[in-house]
């Protein structure tokens, strides 16, 4: 015998994902998204989530390209702070002295303190609902030396 | 300074996901997915990537239902074995002696004996590559009691 919980979006663990991009005017934005990971093996790719209203949104659509940035224990607070505050009204770089760094292969930057980083192009956009499905081609996986 | 580990499909934590779903002939089937998670929260949709050459690709098509089945620690080994072995072949419910429920709310078969069940429609399908993603509607959640 099952005990319903109605219709949740309850399915764990999740990993925790920080996008990085750029906005229109080349400044560099960080959010952490809630829901994505893995989504093909050939061509390598993975799919996040965003809803519309985020900035991240219009900055993926408009550059073509994001990176993931994975913390590491020593980034919990940075974390939880890029996914409370929006991009729109706040330089999340200047506010938390982490270093934007230019992806040599798409048009987004990447965290320099955090120790994996992805870096993706949009091959696919998917309208789901309230959220949008952003589909990146994993171009590069690195890890911080050191 | 990064080190370049090329365009690979890492990212960690996921979740185990065990798919079930019905073949042509209303045959129960389960296999341990790699890949998929939460991807919207209204209306409330999960994601999940398969092979065309997976056996539960052909009956998620046909059926346009799909169960997610979560594991407990004790169903370690039969999760390892769904991921292994093609329904094609197999009758795996047989071989485990678990017990395939109908759903009443997509057609589909959930594992009575798994403590955390999601019914999933089928709403879309997404070609990204060697994968294929499919979207499925939550239904239902539900939780073994006892």
């Amino acid at each position: 015998m099952k005990k319903s919980l109605g219709a949740k979006t309850i399915l764990y663990p999740t990993p925790v994902l920080v996008i990085g991009t750029y906005d229109k005017e080349d400044r560099p934005n960080v959010m952490t998204a809630a829901c994505g990971g893995i989504c093909c093996s050939s061509p390598p790719c993975v799919a996040v989530a965003l809803r519309k209203a985020t900035y991240t949104y219009g900055n993926i659509v408009l550059q073509g390209g994001f990176t993931i940035n994975i913390p590491s224990e020593q980034h919990v607070s940075y974390t939880d702070y890029f996914g409370m505050v929006s991009g729109k009204r706040t330089d999340k770089f200047a506010a938390t002295a982490l270093t934007p760094i230019k992806s040599d292969l798409v048009n987004a930057p990447y965290i320099k303190e955090f120790p994996f980083v992805l870096e993706c192009k949009l091959i696919q956009k998917i309208e789901l609902g309230l959220h949008t499905q952003f589909i990146g081609e994993i171009i590069k996986t690195s890890l911080r030396r050191g």
